[in-house]
């Protein structure tokens, strides 16, 4: 079978390590190599996300076609339903999904955070409402790592707070130190088969993002996220965020900013230093008919591609260019 | 690329022609073979409906994959959106949608007729407004064969008026009597280089289907369909409809039931001398969650299946089946 060519691909390594590659001599730009359960990854690398375990409109042989070698699954998503639980039961997420390349689960603070229906923040961790029946559920530090652990993913990452945008400063304060206390026991209870990330916090103030930057850093972890970003502070800002926090960061970890973006954002990002990225931008905006090409997005719904027989974008060879033209890939 | 790998399989025909392989001594089932411009078909077959030129949630590798040889198009979709003159400047439809299996085009009687934006039914034809713009367009024989001919299907169907259940009697041999002379008129404007099937109406009386199976017989096409069923008049007149038709019709030709069903129709009209078939049911199950597998119809969502770590099907060599659980099916 198809899949089975392609899993084979996939090497498994046994040990969690990050290799600089080259760097570049005009910017903070560099090629990785990241060495992880279910293989090495290239960096820098984009990560889609498949939320409850698939990536939404693609199959997991497409996806490794197109040569990604590690997606993203939500803790949030996948703990109410199907279950961590259930996912352990069924051999992991790999195993349940089956795909055999690296798997990386965020913590759910994202979610609980930003989603309305958070019952109560506390120092010890957040109550919410399930978005599926509504019954009340906790998440700590200890319980989001269990979870984590259950899923089995490659790479775990630290709880947070990821506060809102615009944000008091007092506020930002508060969320920030409550991340550092929630890294730290993260990081005590993270499963240590799983490369663990911390999360860099501090809002859109520059000495909370360096003293964030600081603390996670004295916690020498497998990689660093920059997180708080791409909640509506604006392209600048989160720019502001990543040279904020880079210089208190140490340069041989892979560094990840979370939640980014469009294909300029991860241009912009990787000169800064950044390696890794994540978005549902490319499925979500894709399943609605707009599409990045090598010559910018367009929205392939457009009157100007009735009668257009070429691909959508000539350079590309993915499946879709290979095969269809743009006149009919809206009927896909 | 693998899809080069399975067109490669199919292998081009040059005559049309329909041979019969075997005959079952108990029943009228038999297996068969079609040959068509894009290759031989085994018969019985199961044509899985691509309305606008894509089966619903099914690539058309996936397609090939599951060794579908023959696919179905439904011109009134078709000419419609995105234009039968679209089409053919794409260079036919197997370019435009990257098929190279055969391609069966129904004539939209079907959809004229049923559908509820009639605006005149004459002798000549049939005046009906576009859903897609409530423009008026026009089907006559000529014309629905001249759109056929711009699809570049391997089989066009002669166009037909497909009366409503229930149906006078009287109304029933006025449809019946359009659809013969429509018939004659589709197969002279047809195609040489196309295969062109003939439809047998009369609705739920013996004396028109039996009358109208002969006249369709006399008019010595390429394949005959059975129309005019799975409208609402039941399972038990649908086999009727069948038994009162084949008496009538030629052994030594393919015998098409249009519309039908599920698998149980199948085989019933398999064992009554039917060779092709097609459906939305499948397709249209599949993406509520509703499954057909070796021990019958099931619903994919039920809670009975949420910790079932088994195959949908163990008997079924599909990529689902062979790849994923019955626990993440529903999370595709």
């Amino acid at each position: 079978m198809l899949y089975h060519y392609y899993i084979k691909k996939f090497e498994e390594t046994a040990e969690i390590r990050f290799d600089i590659l080259s760097k570049n001599s005009e910017t903070l730009a560099r090629r990785g190599r990241l060495y992880l359960p279910h293989g090495a990854v290239e960096t820098p690398v984009f990560m889609p996300v498949g939320t409850q375990g698939t990536v939404k409109a693609t199959s997991q042989e497409e996806l490794a076609e197109m040569g990604f070698k590690i997606i993203l699954g939500n803790t949030y998503h996948l703990y109410l339903r199907p279950g961590h639980e259930l996912v352990k039961k069924a051999g992991g997420l790999h195993k349940f999904i089956s795909w055999n390349g690296n798997i990386l689960t965020d913590s759910g603070g994202f979610q609980v955070f930003s989603l309305e229906h958070i019952r109560k923040i506390g120092e010890d961790g957040v109550v919410f409402r399930s978005y599926v029946d509504g019954s009340y559920h906790e998440f700590t530090p200890e319980r989001v790592m269990e979870i984590q652990s259950a899923l089995g993913a490659d790479i775990v990452m630290a709880f947070d707070e990821c506060a809102p945008y615009p944000c008091e400063k007092e506020y930002a304060i508060k969320a920030m130190q409550r991340t550092h206390e929630w890294a730290k026991r993260s990081q005590e209870a993270a499963d240590p088969n799983q490369a663990f990330f911390g999360i860099v916090q501090g809002s859109v103030y520059e000495d909370l993002r360096a003293q964030s930057a600081e603390f996670i850093a004295s916690l020498d972890t497998d990689g660093i996220a920059i997180g708080g970003v791409s909640v509506g502070e604006g392209k600048e800002l989160m720019m502001k965020a990543v040279e904020w926090s880079m210089p208190h960061l140490p340069e041989d970890k892979p560094k990840y900013l979370m939640g980014v973006g469009t294909p300029e954002d991860l241009i912009d990002a990787v000169i800064r230093g950044i390696d890794m990225f994540d978005c549902v931008l490319p499925t979500r905006l894709g399943r609605n008919g707009s599409l990045y090409t090598t010559y910018g997005r367009i929205n392939i719904k457009n009157n100007k591609y009735t009668d257009d027989f070429s691909p959508v974008d000539p350079e590309c060879e993915c499946w879709c260019c290979k095969n269809y033209s743009a006149a009919y890939a809206p009927f896909i």
